[in-house]
């Protein structure tokens, strides 16, 4: 319909903007695909299958089509190879035969198979689509090139491509890109730097083809379409756990010389997994149609991640794997593998929503089932008054409730969305999603089906037509993008490297593997439920522990010496802190105690905030020994390390914690700022006859103590309670109690550990009082007790 | 055997305790009981038989006794009940017939019924008592004076008691009450101080026999034995929940005369319930067998209980109660109840170990079944890689995790301690628990009792019979000291007086019950699962809310005016808060909010705490608009509102956070401590140009805002960001940011609630720029937003 008055009305942009619409309306789009690898295996099985069901749902719209298979394989063979399998595609179930042949015939013309190796075939390529535009008098709308190739041929397709291959101005350009994308961190940023000189973020499509199958794909959209019902629920507060699994039955045989490279974290964890977390603990944007807004979501759902170490991840290696790989890469007889086929991993989000909620990812070969789910179980908050056996599954709250996107396989055999009925009752588009009938006896996650509101959809689709679908229509947030890509390695990489030389436990495989896999966890770390019955290959094991283990008591420098092993050690001297903390807050209210910086003292930290329950933290000040010249939230700020292992999980009133003042107005440890006269009279306020209840100091290698250095003067004596120092490492600024500060203490503990210290533990124990080379020789309470406490090593090397 | 060389060795204090020590050998130990009340019901059904229990366990050890039933009945129909009682006597399993009876003779030859009701009685009691013991060449113990009389007889008794038959010096004297122990906090209060004025702390054993229920005894041994497999699994670290369940299927026929006076609670939460909740809650102290030690730790448990509100309880009353009420108390045909015959409340612990973990109390008569258990049920922490109809009893870490003291009664039908196999295997002491045998079927909390090690007493014993040993032994533990009693009715009281009013649930009784009360917990709220299906009684019901609820935006003084009902004023606020800083975040990094004092922000703090999980509160920066001149752990202090409501729930770091600083060199708000100038120093360096991204202020009846009184001339003008100011009611000093600071703010948001306000927004309304007189008037923020948030009654009124 055309507008005569339209020049006159309308303002010239607005008119610009209209001639675009009517441009468009009257040249067709085109759409090029180039199937890359064209004859390989992933494009036989699904992405022929994936550009037919494209070509079904899209043409006849405003779009015409040509699809281009591309190889290094002969044109003859090429062609021969394409023909048989566009022979062998299917339409849905709801085509009729006739009119699916009519089809086939359809999409078969528009389908042929090129040779594409030299950049002059790229150049062809690219003229040859130009033609075909201009000849059909059709606009070129965008080329999609889908890299169905190994990725050491990316680079040069990608240079062809960019150099020789780009549509005209005004169409796009979309790269599909196949995962692996890099072997951890370092690698994938080489890749996507490589990749980045070529095309820019928005024309590349990484696939992860978890994201296409449908139960993943329903994820946003049902917390979307159930956000009355999910607001009060998607949370720590009534969320027990989170599990993210996906089991199979085959193993690695045939596959071992890709496998040994990665193993399953990065075959199926710091992929797919990490993709359908992000997704469930993402919050939710506005408007989830909005890529942008889905991905920025995503990204920062990354960022809360708590970095992963060794002890959040089980390992496990079905026993015949090591023999496939010799097989299979000709290796000797002595070889055994370290790469895991099974692993779960414990992951938590540090935010306010999930925290303390664990999210467990677990995947694994040569299991006793195939089936892949993620399954959100509320943490039971009611009551049953009834007898259990009375209880009906729609009304009581006591049953388990769940929400289960049920990925494919299993028991189910099919995707589906379960939703417990004593939940509420979801919302599903039910164009796409149908409820499921009736399956007598089927029992899924504990409870019988019919205690679930249960969907499926109602046409099942290929992950790849989900994706290919999506490539098209430019979804990009069912793709990975460069930054989301990088974050998943940064997550993923430091816990591949912890783990390189783990031995993983050895299972028989299928339903024989019984127990020998569950794991459990306590706090981060995560342990198999079962001790290991026989250790098959013999590795680099744990460090033999002393069975009958005793604390040993003795002298050091005419006081009592305490040393044990490191984890017996810091549990006694916890016991002692809390012991004295109890005498101390009995006898005068209150109780000060004054701790060191460094990393010994971390685990003392985390003893005590996760064991001692009667510890009396209301009532207790604590204090700093001494403190870096750097603001309190730097890293290597002391009061750092206090905050993160023992304030954050204790209850000390605010009024109750003293840092030292290193930064005043801005500056750092200004002599002007006189903090550390402030710091003085803040102790001579309030801890009675400046005695503290306990000092813990620690022993440096140089011997010492404190921040009193062997090179600096000052704190060594004379009045001052609180002293600057120097110290010989950076920070070089440091605020430190006196050595006579320390000495009116009613208690001291010195702790040592680690074979670094024996040394100078030797040098100690005969040296006398000579503070100014040996500060720690200085510490000497004068009316109060003085104990050390060595470990093993640092005692006796 | 005697050492004739004795008075050479030994130094004279050990000779003296010897002596005593053949003394007692020469002399035998003779103890008197005087059951008063030995004609009742409960001496009837329990206490005779106790008595022999005592006699049979005791008797032909080291003592001799006699056992006086007294009451005021007339000696020959007292001696037919006591006679008839005696001969109904029964002994243990294993003691042969001819044997019973022979004991039962003796028994029977040292028990006689005698009234005893004037002073003149009490003093013959003593002379007779005083005879036997001298006739029979034995030396007095001690007196056990068994009160088993309603509370009114105590004080008369008492007085006769104490004033005529108190044994004499080196004998002990015990004498027992039953309860009630009060109706309430003040009444237990004065009875005890009654009792006090005749006894000795250390002479009255209140009895609470549910800690004679040999499951109840059997929890701290329990805890005791098993302390290494208990030390890592006693806390809310693997704790999920604890049940403590009395269900009665009975109901209070026949004595809602003492019933309609009571109620569920004070019936059985406020004493039974609650002594068991103390034994498994309380540390555990070293030595059990220490009744001192012991008793401490319980109060301990006390102190860290959390207060109760109304809506900790659920409340319901089975329908046929108001009924029978009326029938045996001769009430109107209008009359209806507000007595409980059922109650749920759920009680939290403000301690490391049990912070956080539900303890759920509930009991009920008219229930659909007999039983009474305490159960711990732990937390799944582990993740079982086989699929679940594969899981087996004693390996799978993913079965339920329970113990499990089964009270009595219930499909067990005895008492039992429970513990699941893939717990651990318990210790019980042999010669009191036995396992129990199979009884395929049977199924207990969910689970078949093959997965359980099981344990039954050998011997069944009633809890009179056990407590009467205990009292024996003068074992205090087993029974409620007078700090204990006022410790659990000073936790119970505000409950009761907040729930004296409430209309309970009608239930119809039994299995008809359903799920009606069946209940849920979202924090500390408790409330029914299901909907009220029909309100029965007519009752003072909650206010009714606007349905179709609407947020109203206008105008107020020319600025933006949002006004709501509370909550939802709240929530809109609070929302609003989280987008200014999100944004702010966005832009400069961080955001800065000063907060106001008073009791209005105190549910935004908890919105923000609880709903709010997207708010950078890492980012955030929190400062006070005004402060009271008192320490910072004052209760009065705004900052200690911050804490509880807020900064206990979110992790803001530290060094962001900015107390006032009106306490420096530990006094309050010196003008020389510079104070102000301190803060608003801090102010310049960090907040860029002084200018806080949202000021939340309130408005005061008389017109004031901040700490900016009309009376008060200064920090309505000129240079100084903050102030000292004086409020016209205590504390008197304050500080407070300015007007000119104020007015620099980005955003200021001014919330107004309550009909107390309803004056002043009327007021205020119409003045114009007055700060003098209306320092509310002087906010204007020059170039910042002003918005003002109202609920209805403090603008509509």
């Amino acid at each position: 319909m055309r507008h005569p008055g339209c020049w006159k009305m309308l303002t010239v942009a607005m008119c610009m903007a209209l001639l675009g619409c009517l441009q468009a309306q009257e040249l067709r789009g085109h759409v090029s695909v180039i199937l890359l690898g064209a004859t390989g295996d992933l494009a036989r099985k699904y992405l022929w299958q994936g550009l037919f069901q494209l070509y079904l749902d899209e043409a006849g719209k405003d779009y015409s089509f040509s699809f281009h298979g591309a190889a290094l394989t002969s044109t003859k063979q090429g062609q021969a190879f394409v023909a048989k399998v566009l022979e062998s595609l299917s339409c849905p179930e709801d085509v009729a035969p006739d009119r699916c042949a009519e089809l086939k015939g359809q999409f078969q013309r528009l389908s042929a198979y090129r040779h594409l190796a030299t950049s002059e075939d790229y150049v062809a390529l690219s003229k040859d689509i130009e033609a075909q535009v201009q000849h059909g008098g059709l606009r070129e709308a965008g080329r999609i090139f889908y890299f169905s190739v190994p990725p050491f041929a990316y680079a040069d397709i990608a240079r062809n491509i960019n150099s020789s291959c780009r549509p005209g101005p005004g169409a796009w350009l979309r790269v599909v890109l196949e995962k692996p994308f890099g072997h951890d961190h370092l690698s994938a940023q080489q890749l996507a730097t490589e990749l980045g000189g070529f095309f820019r973020e928005e024309e590349m499509y990484r696939v992860d083809h978890y994201l296409g199958k449908q139960a993943v794909a329903q994820i946003l959209p049902f917390r979307d379409q159930n956000r009355k019902a999910l607001d009060g629920l998607w949370s720590r507060h009534h969320v027990e756990r989170v599990e993210i699994i996906m089991k199979e039955t085959v193993d690695a045989e045939g596959r071992t010389s890709f496998y040994e490279e990665y193993g399953v974290i990065r075959d199926v964890l710091q992929n797919h997994l990490t993709e359908v977390l992000t997704l469930v603990a993402m919050e939710l944007p506005h408007n989830i149609s909005s890529s942008e807004s889905v991905l920025q979501h995503k990204l920062r759902a990354f960022r809360a991640l708590r970095g992963l170490q060794k002890g959040s991840a089980v390992l496990g290696q079905y026993q015949a794997y090591s023999e496939q790989v010799r097989r299979e890469q000709q290796r000797p007889d002595s070889f055994r593998s370290l790469t895991p086929t099974f692993a779960g991993v414990l992951v938590h989000m540090d935010n306010l929503r999930w925290e303390g909620v664990p999210f467990i990812l677990m995947s694994g070969k040569a299991l006793d089932e195939r089936v892949g789910y993620v399954r959100i179980l509320f943490r039971n908050q009611a009551y049953c008054v009834l007898s259990d056996e009375r209880w009906v599954a729609d009304q009581s709250q006591c049953l388990p409730r769940q929400i289960v996107f049920y990925i494919g396989h299993g028991e189910l055999g099919s995707p589906a969305v379960l939703v417990s009925r004593n939940l509420f009752r979801p919302s599903l588009p039910s164009e796409s999603w149908k409820e499921l009938g009736a399956r007598p006896g089927l029992r899924l996650f504990g409870r019988p089906l019919s205690d679930f509101y249960a969907y499926r959809p109602v046409r099942e689709q290929d992950a790849y037509s989900v994706l290919i679908s999506r490539i098209f229509h430019g979804r990009k947030d069912s793709f990975v993008t460069t930054e989301h890509l990088l974050a998943s390695w940064g997550f993923w990489t430091p816990l591949l490297d912890s783990l390189a030389h783990e031995v993983p436990r050895l299972y028989p495989g299928g339903a024989e593997n019984g127990h020998l896999l569950d794991f459990e966890f306590g706090g981060a770390q995560l342990c198999f439920s079962q001790q290991q019955p026989e250790q098959l290959v013999p590795g680099p094991g744990p460090a033999p522990m002393p069975s009958g283990f005793q604390v040993l008591k003795a002298k050091y420098r005419e006081s009592p010496l305490i040393s044990a092993w490191p984890e017996e050690l810091i549990a006694k001297l916890a016991d002692d802190i809390e012991a004295t903390a109890v005498r101390a807050v009995r006898r005068f209210g209150t109780f000060h105690l004054a701790l060191s910086g460094g990393s010994s003292p971390v685990p003392l930290f985390q003893q005590l905030a996760t064991r001692h329950y009667g510890f009396p933290w209301a009532h207790t000040h604590l204090w700093l020994v001494d403190e870096r010249c750097v603001p309190l939230w730097d890293p290597e700020s002391n009061f750092q390390h206090l905050q993160t292992h023992l304030l954050q999980h204790i209850r000390v009133p605010y009024y109750n914690i003293h840092p030292m003042p290193v930064h005043l107005h801005q500056r750092l440890c200004a002599e002007e700022d006189q903090g550390a006269q402030t710091y003085a009279s803040e102790i001579s306020a309030l801890v009675a006859n400046s005695s503290f209840d306990l000092v813990l100091l620690g022993m440096g290698a140089d011997g010492h103590t404190a921040s009193l250095f062997p090179q600096s003067p000052s704190g060594l004596d004379g009045e001052q309670l609180v002293v600057l120092t120097e110290s010989p490492s950076r920070p070089f600024q440091r605020m430190s109690l006196s050595l006579p500060l320390i000495n009116r203490a009613r208690k001291v503990a010195v702790l040592v550990m680690g074979r670094v210290k024996r040394e100078i533990t030797m040098l100690v124990s005969r040296v006398g009082h000579e503070p100014k080379k040996w500060p720690i020789s200085g510490v000497l309470p004068s009316s109060g007790q003085l104990v050390w406490y060595m470990d093993y090593e640092a005692f006796l090397g």
